[in-house]
C-alpha cells in the first residue's frame, strides 16, 4: 500500500471519459460495504429533540451545550443504541466520554476507533457532531447486518465538550486522552458564561461521571476516524459530495485584558479618561484589518466589561477571541502584530493591558496512511480539503493514524440553525467513513 | 430680596483689599449659623463601613449598591439618626425612600427639603451621594442645638437608587416624586446585570417598601437644597473650596442592538461575515471621535453580547452608553451623528440595528431664587458652576425652587474609590447648604 502513499490522488484524479469505470481501490471488504442512508438521516433527525428549546431549535438547529439535561438525553438515547448492539465494553470516563467497543476476529489488537461528538453550541446545527457519532453507529450496525467481521475490534466513540461552548476549553475529554491536558483540568473547565459552574460538577449532577479509562494508555486505540461536515465552501464550490481532510489550520486563543480607570461617565472630561472600553472597541476593529491583511481570520467570541452599571467609565474590559491561519508563520506574525496592537493601544489610552494566550493549535496534515484509507474510500466522489477549525481527531492525531471525512455542507455554515448538509451527502460520507475502517484493517492487520 | 437676585454675584465677586471685609448676604439666622464639622466627617467615614467588601471598599471607597444589604445598613442607621432627633414624621415609601420632617414655627408651610442618596456606584467614592444626605442631617442638629427655628418645618430625605448603577434607571424614586415616572415603572426596573432582580423586589427583601408618600402631591415641599462633591474640575482650578450649582448638561442613554448572523469563530470566512461585535466596536470607536467634534462627552457604559461561547461569530450585541452636552442644540446634533452612523456600519456589516434612547434630560438652570439663597451662603468661599451629570434636584426642580451646594472635589475624580474632598470643604459646603436653606426660610416666608 506504500506505492498509493506515494501516488496521492490517484482515484479521485483518474481521468473519467464517459463510460470509462474508475477502478475501485478500496480494500475487498470495503468494496462491498453498504449503509443505510434512511437509518442515518432518520437518526439525525430524531436525535436532534434533544435540545434546549429555544430560538435556534425552534428554526431547526441544535442547541445542546455539553452536560446539560438535553446533552444527558443524547448520551442515554446512545448508550442503549449500543446496548441493542452488545457491546464487547462500554463505560464512561471521568470527563463523559462514552466509549463502546465491538469485537474484531483478534481482540488483542487494540480497536480501530470512530469517535465525534453529541454537543453543539448554542446556536448549533444538527450536523456538526452528531453526524460524527451517528455515523459511527451506523457503520457498526451496517457491519453487524452484513456479517462484516474486522480484524481488529471497533470501537465508538462520544468525546464529551468538543465545542467548548458552555465550558472553556474545546475538545476536552480528547485531549485529556491525548495526554494534552489532564481529567482534573477538564473536570474544572470554566464556564464562558461567568458563572461558576465547571464542566465536572455539570457532569456529575447529570450522571455522567465514570470510571472508564481517560487516557490513550488505558484505552489504546490503533487509529481514528471521523466524519464532520465540511463548515466551508470547498466541496460545494468543487460540486463534490464528500472529501478526504488533509489538514488544519493554526488556532490561537486570546484573553486580551485592559484595566483603566473607574471614572464618572457623565462628568470625567474626555480627554485624561482611562476607558478600557474604547482600548477594547480599537483592538477589535484593529483585529479585523490583522485578518485581512495576513490572509487569515480572525473572531472575536466574548467580552466581558464592568464596573456593571449606567455611570461608570468601563475600567476592566476582557475580550476573548481567536486568530486562525493556515501557515504557521503568519500565525506567528499574527500574534506578534496583535500584541504589539494591544501594547500601542494601552499606551495611547493609559491603560494596563494582559495578553494571555489561552491555547494554541498549529497546523498540521493528518496521519498519510489514514488519509489514503479515506481517500480511496471517498473515490471519484470527494475530493481533498482542509479544515479550518480543531476536531477531537486533531487530539487522536497525536497518538495514532487518524484521517477524517467530509461531507459537503450549504454555503459553509456552520454554528448557525442553517447549517445543512443533504441525506445524499451524509449516506456518501458514513459509506467512506465505514470503508475507510475497512481500508486501514486490511492495510494495518489483513 | 428681588434686588439680590438681579445683582447675581455681588458677594463673590465684591473686591477683597486687605483688611477689607465682604459685606454678609445672608438672612440673620443664616449669618451666625455653624455646623460641626467634626461630627460631619466622622459620619461620612463612620457610614462608609456600610459597604461590600471588595476591591473598591478596600481601597477606602463605597460599594453600596441600591437596595444591597449594605443599603439596608446605611438606611438603618440614618433612621436611628432620624429617631434620636425626634421627627414630627418619619416615614419610608414604596420606591424606598425614607422621608422625615422637623417642625418649623408654622406648620402649614410646605417643608424647605434637604435631600440626596445613600446609594454609590460599584465603584464609587465616600462622598457621591451620602454628603448629601449626611450633611441634611447634620444641618438638622446643628439648628437643634443653635436653637434656630426656622418659619417652614425641614424635610431630610434620602432618596432611592439615585446612581441607577445596580437598576435602570437612574434618579428613580426621585422621578418618581416629580411625576416623570410611576412607583410601578420604578418598582420594575431591571437589573444592569442581566439578571431577573427588580428593583421593587430587591427593595422588599431588605424591607424598604413602606407606605409613606410616594409624590409630591402626597408629601409637597417648598424647595429641595442638596450639597453634593463637584465631580468636575472647575472649583479645583479656581481655588474655591464650594460652588453654587446654576445648570446641568443634557444626558441621553440609549441601547443600541446590532444582530446578525450565527456562524463558526474558526471556518467562516471573513468576508461575508454578519459579525455584530464588529460593528459594535466601530460605532464604539465612532463614538469617542462624535463627543470631541461636538465638544461633548460620551461613555459607553455597558456591552452584553452572544451567543456565550468559544466558537461563534457574534450575532446579537447591545451597547448602552450615554451622550453628554451643555447645549441642547449640539447634543441633538450628537443624537442625529450617532444614528446615521450606527445606520451607516449597520449597512456596511449586513447587520440589522436597533436604536433606543432609554432616557433623555434636556439641559437647564436651576431655580434663579434658589441659586441665589445659595450663592449667597457661599459668599467668597464660593463660584458658580454647572453640573456635568444628573443629581436627585435635577427631578425636584420640575416642581419647587432647587439649588445646589457643591463642594470642590480632588481631580475631579468620581465613581471612584479616590473620589476625595476635604474635611473643611465639607464643612463649608454643608455650613452653606444649611445657610441657603434659612435663607430660603427668610426669602419666602420670613
Amino acid at each position: 500500500m506504500q506505492r498509493l502513499t506515494r501516488l496521492p490522488g490517484l482515484a479521485a484524479f483518474s481521468p473519467r471519459r464517459g463510460y470509462a469505470t474508475v477502478k475501485d481501490l478500496n480494500a475487498p471488504l470495503a468494496q462491498k460495504f453498504k449503509i443505510n442512508g434512511d437509518r442515518l438521516w432518520n437518526d439525525i433527525h430524531e436525535t436532534a429533540k434533544f435540545s434546549e428549546p429555544n430560538e435556534t431549535t425552534a428554526a431547526g438547529g441544535l442547541s445542546r451545550l455539553s452536560a446539560t439535561t438535553y446533552d444527558k438525553m443524547a448520551r442515554d438515547w446512545f448508550a442503549e443504541q449500543i446496548a441493542a448492539l452488545k457491546p464487547t465494553y462500554y463505560g464512561v470516563n471521568a470527563t463523559g466520554s462514552q466509549f463502546a467497543t465491538f469485537g474484531g476476529l483478534d481482540s488483542s489488537i487494540p480497536p480501530i476507533a470512530m469517535g465525534s461528538h453529541l454537543d453543539s453550541v448554542s446556536t448549533g446545527g444538527r450536523f456538526d457532531g452528531p453526524l460524527g457519532v451517528l455515523g459511527g453507529l451506523e457503520v457498526v450496525r451496517s457491519m453487524k447486518e452484513q456479517g462484516i467481521k474486522t480484524k481488529a475490534p471497533i470501537a465508538l466513540i462520544n468525546w464529551t465538550n468538543e465545542e467548548g461552548a458552555r465550558f472553556f476549553p474545546f475538545l476536552a475529554s480528547s485531549a485529556a486522552y491525548a495526554g494534552r491536558s489532564t481529567v482534573d483540568e477538564i473536570q474544572q473547565s470554566q464556564a464562558n458564561n461567568g458563572s461558576d459552574e465547571t464542566l465536572g460538577d455539570s457532569l456529575k449532577a447529570i450522571g455522567y461521571v465514570g470510571d472508564g479509562p481517560n487516557t490513550f494508555q488505558e484505552f489504546p486505540i490503533s487509529a481514528h476516524f471521523e466524519i464532520h461536515v465540511e463548515q466551508a465552501r470547498s466541496l460545494e464550490k468543487a460540486g463534490k459530495a464528500i472529501g478526504w481532510v488533509e489538514g488544519w489550520q493554526g488556532i490561537n486563543y486570546y484573553e486580551v485584558t485592559f484595566r483603566g480607570e473607574d471614572g464618572h461617565a457623565n462628568t470625567y472630561p474626555m480627554y485624561g479618561r482611562r476607558d478600557a472600553m474604547l482600548g477594547t472597541a480599537k483592538l477589535i476593529t484593529s483585529l479585523e484589518e490583522l485578518a485581512y491583511s495576513n490572509h487569515g481570520y480572525s473572531t472575536v467570541v466574548g467580552l466581558f466589561t464592568g464596573p456593571v452599571g449606567c455611570c461608570n467609565i468601563q475600567s476592566k474590559t476582557k475580550i476573548i477571541f481567536c486568530l486562525m491561519n493556515q501557515q504557521q508563520a503568519a500565525l506567528d506574525a499574527m500574534d506578534e502584530h496583535m500584541t504589539a496592537n494591544a501594547n500601542k493601544i494601552a499606551e495611547l489610552y493609559g491603560l494596563d493591558v494582559e495578553v494571555n494566550k489561552t491555547l494554541t493549535l498549529e497546523p498540521g496534515k493528518f496521519w498519510p496512511e489514514a488519509v489514503d484509507c479515506v481517500k480511496r474510500a471517498c473515490g471519484d466522489k470527494g475530493m481533498g480539503a482542509d479544515t479550518h477549525t480543531a476536531h477531537d481527531s486533531t487530539m487522536t492525531r497525536l497518538l495514532v493514524p487518524t484521517g477524517m471525512v467530509f461531507a459537503r455542507g450549504k454555503d459553509g455554515v456552520s454554528h448557525n440553525a442553517k447549517e445543512w448538509t443533504t441525506k445524499e451527502d451524509c449516506a456518501e460520507g458514513v459509506l467512506a467513513l465505514g470503508k475507510a475502517v475497512l481500508n486501514f484493517d486490511a492495510l494495518k492487520f489483513g
